[in-house]
């Protein structure tokens, strides 16, 4: 196997933007890839979109339509910049080493017929050939790539196709040129992406397609875009990737320098790892991927139409400076169907404020708003609602500059609207230049055009209001994240001594020392061994006590009855001593003492780390002590992580309110709690051989926070 | 105020087949409403859709088109069934009087200007007239009727617009006979539905606009299309009702005969009722409204786009037995993202059973499925997969009846995919009569003719997968419901002595004394006024022992720390007793004394009644303690219920699972548990007097449940 030289990505420009390209497999057939590829090329030619010099290649034939064709790329006069090859996988690791050696920079290689199949050892070769020559590759085992910019496109697929009626109907749409980039895992999908954006009636910056990412990946593509003036949007369908923490790097550059939308597939992909920790257990591979997006600051979708309607309001739209959404229609029930969907979506509907009140009460007493209009957020125009109605209303609002985003409904249905309300509407778009997204329900032909018109004028349409406030919410929660990169060094806290430590379980004792060593505290807990050692103490702790089975075998002591709670008098500590000693013989492990700790009162919460064979070290919170795992409700993140970041985690979780105060119960120092995660979350960062570590339950009570026990496991290779 | 008189909707035939209709409100003008309702009708008759005679009525002018028009209904010579009304409000009374006079059965008030505008006095006039002369009313305030099959159809909004380039476009559909009958609180809600279903390919029954709702309500045309033989599917837009137990039987009747598909608007309005239980306050309008949808069995949908999808699925497909499905792709993508959402609705992909495997390892050694397909579901047949490949796998997959569902994605990008797969597929499909969607992405000329043919053949099509397995999960869940009505009597248990109680808070012991009366067990407890009856309690009850304030003034006492827990010793009691007195005394309120009883380790539950304004009494079931009402975890349902909804309910909880057995609690015994919330809910149905009633916390564990707190409200008027 050949290690990837990391090399940086300038080189995609001439993947991009070749002066030359060869297409190697044209044929006198002109239904075989090779020569779908080869005509396509021409046709952007002849159309003047595509300025590149292009060379058939095959050494069994002469000439194609009257141009010659070359036996090799040796045989081309000039350089290559990209090399298209479509021929069986066995000729394509030497050619590919002839393209190198002849200088050209790039390689599409649409063959399949490699790892995918079992052939390590063509894989071997290619690999070697890249690693020998320098070259860059595309795929192999991919449809390429589609650039309408510079007319680049090896998607080979038939763009009409015939019906058994004889008719031909056509089957891939042509992509127009816009900023969107997308970056695509599954050749299927970024077609569908691609048709479904051109009705949608947005264009893309490119689309790739990775293929079996022998050299080029998807974070190599993220990096590119992410430093192209023609990329505003970064779409990616990702299955996975294979290095997490240069892949969130990746991640978060572009999120700094674009807007980055990935729908990432394989949720329901079993975590592999050995589970010691609940958090172990209960962390699967798809929340650490969430935990990346949300650090880098991306949105993550969930199927093809989020993706595409998320995408089209990014790259059409400002985003908002906050949640506050005015929405205005002349449909009743949209305005109904609005307030009830917006809290899921994270948007508010605030009250008209007492200011602007006035001003629409001002439109209502010169009759521009109908008499039994009800002035409220949504604002129902009723069918009386006029054109003039709609932009003088939208004006006054918008002037108020009290919103942060407008859901505008003009409904086509009654007689007093009619198309003139999308210039009207369009006006005071651009005086306040708002963050504005219009929905008009219905297929009608009428409904249609008003969406493309709209669409044309730069403002995202949407035939559905679920789907109109989904988009709203992207623009609403967009944020970049704040401009940051992992830490290179290891070395700020690291403890020494781990390496004198066996592998297995940690020790009560030595996870006490490791929480120490990052500053956080641990309760004062006393080991006892034999009874007598009960009388002593008193003298250091006061009741209430809980008292629990020392043992470096068992994992959770309390799903065993290992745990006596509410301890009150000298009495209750020997009753209880006598309790667990004898439950200690029943189970025939060794006696190891027991632990005694004053009892805390407050809210259960669980904070572990475990080790993702992907992304390294990540950080788990959550809330609600056995609650947790049946409800899922934590977070997760790569560690290490600042405050910041944990204060995020800690405002995901749908259990926050109890940290608030709750009941009976304190409420809890955030900003420390925020704290006390971030310094954890250094700690298998900084230690490689921690595998797992969980503090579980943490209490915490106002400023307070204990430890109550904790767990972890030493593993000395990774 | 008149009430109404409760009719059958037989007369409702004449709505939708009359023999003769008076249009009132025609004019010179062709764009006033009348006008346009009456041309519309006329083109219905040209067209030979529409059977019934016509009569225009204004009593200003003599002829319009050379056709008479009659000066009022009396005028006619025949008898009316139907009057359709477009006239000023103030001369509706009259018209509608007149009509009932005359022998009319139903009137259609399209004009506005009633209630919805503060006109209460019109609305009376209207209501006496309807009450004097028992002619049926829809209306006022609506656009009405659409029926494709009869022709009747009130919808006045124009079908064509003019654009400001001077073209004509379609602006609202004609729709095309079908089997969903639409029942619409919003007119222009009901617009779009249609308009969308008409995109979707689907026809409908008939759409209905109830506006004010002045006589027949929802709950009336529910109960007609219930009946009706060319109705399969009922969708509804529901913005609210007034008598929720006669919409909740019409919904059972109607879900018995039909299928019902719901959304429910108004989803954020706030319930207005007093709390004083925990219960009270945490329910609100919306989860009582989804507690009768789920009673009546009928599927709730979230938005339009929802409503069509589902409503398509449910009217073309038949209802599947489980919800084991089956997906066949060509387009790995498409495969990894069906496996992904499955999950979240409700949809299991198990794998292939051996059997089956044998025989799709025959077709794989026969060629046709392609040698490197992985034999799994889901099955990606990749670019290879042929149309004999998708026909054949489908064949041996359905013949082996283990799948309840199929979801079909011939991707027809790959060449070796045309549109002769339709056929294929469709032929397996009536060979073994199964549930089967169709997703076909993409909106090219080609995606969109796959869809259409699908569709016409019986198959519904869809253009996400997300969407078509949102459409299987109708199909899945969609049960009858048990052939069931509410009880009339409230006789059985109704309890006597209440009526002597005061208003106000229940007393633990006038609590305790229902929940026994019901079959309910409660834990014995002791109430002690003064210390020295301290040293009786272990007599009665053993070590350990929990200790709260006994007071009829205090709702939740653990609240305010007025509950100690964990006394193991007569020290702990004595201690406990005083600390809970001194509590009583900084509070000021008046001394009642301690309630004692013993401490139990289990599961904490919440068992809730409350009376809902619309619906009447209410059952409340959640689980986790003080996390119930964070979570919003919990179920509800309109009382009484029997011990199959109960377990209906307690399957809903997110919750559920720690019922089971989780780490050292207990696994609770769930048809136990099912009979008591059914015995519970009995209580408020049969004594009206009991306004609010809770148990909180309900601690389970095994067959043992204990009611550690009763509290409840008595008001005698309702």
């Amino acid at each position: 196997m050949y290690l990837k030289v990391q090399r940086d990505v300038s080189e995609l420009r001439y993947l991009f933007n070749p002066d030359s390209i060869a297409v190697v497999g044209v044929s006198q057939n002109p239904s075989k890839i090779g020569s779908v590829i080869y005509q396509r090329l021409m046709k952007n030619k002849t159309q003047g979109i595509l300025k590149a010099e292009i060379y058939p290649v095959n050494p069994n034939i002469k000439s194609i339509n009257g141009v010659k064709v070359y036996s090799s790329i040796s045989d081309i006069p000039d350089d290559v910049d990209l090399v298209v090859i479509a021929i069986p996988a066995a000729a394509v690791p030497d050619v590919v080493r002839e393209a190198g050696e002849n200088r050209a920079k790039v390689a599409v290689i649409i063959s399949g017929g490699f790892a995918e199949s079992g052939r390590i050892d063509l894989d071997e070769q290619l690999r070697k050939a890249i690693h020998d020559t320098g070259i860059r590759v595309v795929g192999p085992n991919t449809i390429g790539v589609s650039d309408p910019y510079s007319g680049v496109d090896t998607f080979f697929l038939p763009r009409f196709k015939q019906l058994s009626n004889g008719k031909y109907a056509e089957s891939l749409p042509e992509i127009s040129p816009g900023n969107i980039a997308v970056i695509s895992q599954s050749g299927a999908l970024s077609e569908v992406i691609m048709d479904c954006l051109k009705v949608s009636g947005i264009g893309v910056r490119a689309i790739v397609c990775v293929g079996n990412q022998v050299d080029l990946t998807v974070e190599d593509f993220l990096e590119y875009f992410s430093n192209d003036p023609l990329t505003e949007v970064i779409a990616i369908y990702l299955e996975g990737v294979k290095d997490g923490r240069k892949f969130l790097n990746a991640l978060i550059q572009a999120s700094i320098n674009k807007k980055v939308v990935i729908l990432k597939a394989g949720k329901t992909e079993v975590a592999g790892r050995t589970a010691y920790t609940h958090t172990a257990s209960m962390v699967g591979s798809i929340e650490v991927y969430r935990g990346a997006f949300k650090q880098a600051g991306v949105i993550e979708v969930e199927d093809m139409e989020e993706m595409v309607d998320v995408v089209k309001a990014l790259s059409m739209m400002k985003i908002a400076r906050g949640n506050k959404l005015f929405v205005l229609t002349n449909a009743g029930g949209l305005a109904v169907l609005s307030s009830d969907l917006a809290p899921r979506y994270g948007l508010t509907i605030p009250n008209i404020p007492e200011e602007l009140m006035k001003k629409l009460e001002e439109l209502k007493n010169k009759k521009i708003i109908d008499p039994i209009v009800f002035l409220q957020n949504p604002l129902d125009l009723t069918a009386q609602g006029t054109c003039q109605t709609f932009e003088e209303v939208f004006r006054v609002v918008a002037s108020s500059g009290y919103y942060d985003l407008y859901l505008l409904m003009p409904s086509h249905q009654p007689p007093s609207v009619d198309d003139t309300v999308i210039d009207r509407l369009f006006k005071v778009y651009r005086e306040y230049d708002c963050s504005v997204v219009v929905c008009e329900h219905g297929e009608s032909e009428w409904s249609k055009y008003i969406r493309e018109r709209f669409d044309q004028l730069g403002i995202p349409s949407y035939p559905d209001v679920r789907r109109a406030l989904r988009a709203l919410s992207a623009l609403a929660t967009y944020r970049k994240p704040r401009n940051k990169i992992f830490e290179k060094t290891r070395e700020t806290n690291r403890i020494t001594w781990l390496h004198d430590l066996e592998e297995g379980p940690l020790s009560f004792e030595d996870a006490v020392k490791i929480l120490n060593n990052y500053g956080l505290e641990t309760p004062k807990t006393l080991r006892v061994l034999n009874e007598e050692e009960l009388q002593y103490v008193v003298e250091e702790l006061s009741f209430p006590l809980v008292m629990k089975i020392y043992s470096t075998k068992i994992s959770h002591k309390s799903d065993i009855g290992g745990v006596i709670v509410g301890l009150k008098t000298q009495n209750d500590l020997i009753e209880a001593y006598k309790m667990l000693k004898k439950k200690v013989e029943d189970l025939k492990i060794e006696w190891e003492g027991v632990q005694i700790q004053q009892m805390v009162k407050g809210v259960e919460l669980i904070l572990g780390s475990s080790y993702d064979a992907v992304f390294g070290p990540t950080v788990t919170f959550g809330i609600g002590g056995i609650f947790t795992e049946v409800l899922r409700d934590f977070s997760v993140r790569i560690a290490p992580i600042d405050s910041n970041d944990a204060l995020e985690m800690i405002n995901e979780l749908k259990m926050k309110k109890v940290l608030k105060g709750f009941r009976d119960l304190q409420p809890v120092n955030i900003e420390k709690l925020a704290e006390i995660i971030s310094k954890f979350s250094k700690i298998l960062w900084e230690n490689p051989s921690i595998k797992q570590l969980e503090i579980n339950p943490l209490i915490a009570s106002g400023d307070r926070f204990t430890a109550v026990d904790i767990r972890g496991i030493i593993s000395k290779n990774r």
